[in-house]
């Protein structure tokens, strides 16, 4: 399988720790969003929503979104788990990684940052850290009764995959992670294990190192 | 259980479809977000993020977020299911799914739209209709290699659930649809059926017939 990714994309982040933590080897493909390289051709007749990351099956077949591709991985390799057994705590783990991933994420990608500064002649980065507090403060109050070691009890679920990337994020955007000690306190159980090591934007072959 | 919604709400009517479809029952509970029920103390309890939908069980335990919600359904009510067996087009059904999910409707909720429109002075409906028109292409482009009778094939799943509401609100953003023939011939299909008609907002109790 190959992975498109780049480095600081936190969807495509999130799928490198699904895959590191499943010990799933896979080929890495940088598209750098900074040159445009997701508007290529080639790229989006794989991607139509010139988005990663995207996952290509050895047979060539294609899918895009993290949740459908963490979903994919999970019941291909369900060994290690990313959701727990019971009904409720599943719901729990998806409700606490779609908090991040439908509720804050779009907000601040960046085609949408681009379009809040150039369109509309906004401050962009206060667009983002806006919904950025706003979202992690829910976060928080669901895993404040939820979390034990990690986000939900004391495994690590798909709810972790999807906050550590909008931490660093946040932190970013300039928003007051302090304000969430049980987000940190997870987030540093999590940075403790060698698949969120691994996965992280810094370790990336196409990380660039002086950019904003 | 009890589904805390709010009749014009895409992301309610999601759940909604998936309960009919199911031939699940629940207490419906309307939360009128025009004038802010949602940010009520007793509500903000059980919804941390001040949203709807909210499944809240019997022993009183709370699920947000419609793809939580309706993943929890269909793995405790597996029939009639509202997702393929082979893993890839599982996978597919999700991806689409959350096009919608986290690709576009988070870019026009209301909340996002008030603040494009007070806060940056822009036009809120313009905004709403580039991402809706920006995400119905990427998704029409996937449906018309994908689509049978439905969006991934001739069985109901997941994407059209997402569909149909999200095609509700294009209209209602003045986004051209005709551009978007798949997509049009599932939704077709879609209303054809009585889990599809039960669940559309002009037939809820709380609808309001003569707002925008």
């Amino acid at each position: 399988m190959k992975l498109y990714g780049y480095w600081r994309s936190s969807s495509a982040w999130r799928v490198r720790t699904a895959l590191a933590y499943k010990g799933i080897r896979v080929e890495g493909v940088p598209v750098n969003l900074r040159v445009g390289e997701q508007h290529e051709p080639g790229f989006v007749a794989k991607s139509p929503a010139h988005t990663i990351p995207l996952l290509e099956l050895d047979d060539g077949r294609c899918i895009t979104q993290s949740m459908a591709i963490i979903s994919y991985l999970e019941e291909t390799h369900p060994e290690p788990p990313l959701l727990p057994k019971d009904p409720v705590h599943r719901a729990w783990v998806r409700e606490q990684a779609e908090l991040v991933n439908s509720g804050i994420q779009p907000l601040q990608n960046l085609m949408v940052l681009m379009r809040v500064k150039h369109e509309l002649k906004g401050d962009d980065t206060a667009w983002a850290a806006h919904w950025i507090a706003l979202g992690l403060s829910a976060l928080e109050a669901l895993a404040e009764s939820r979390a034990g070691r990690f986000s939900v009890g004391d495994a690590v679920s798909l709810a972790d995959v999807y906050l550590v990337p909008q931490l660093y994020n946040a932190r970013r955007f300039g928003a007051d992670v302090t304000r969430f000690p049980t987000l940190l306190r997870v987030e540093a159980a999590c940075l403790a294990l060698p698949a969120f090591q691994e996965a992280h934007p810094d370790r990336q072959p196409d990380a660039v190192k002086d950019s904003k």
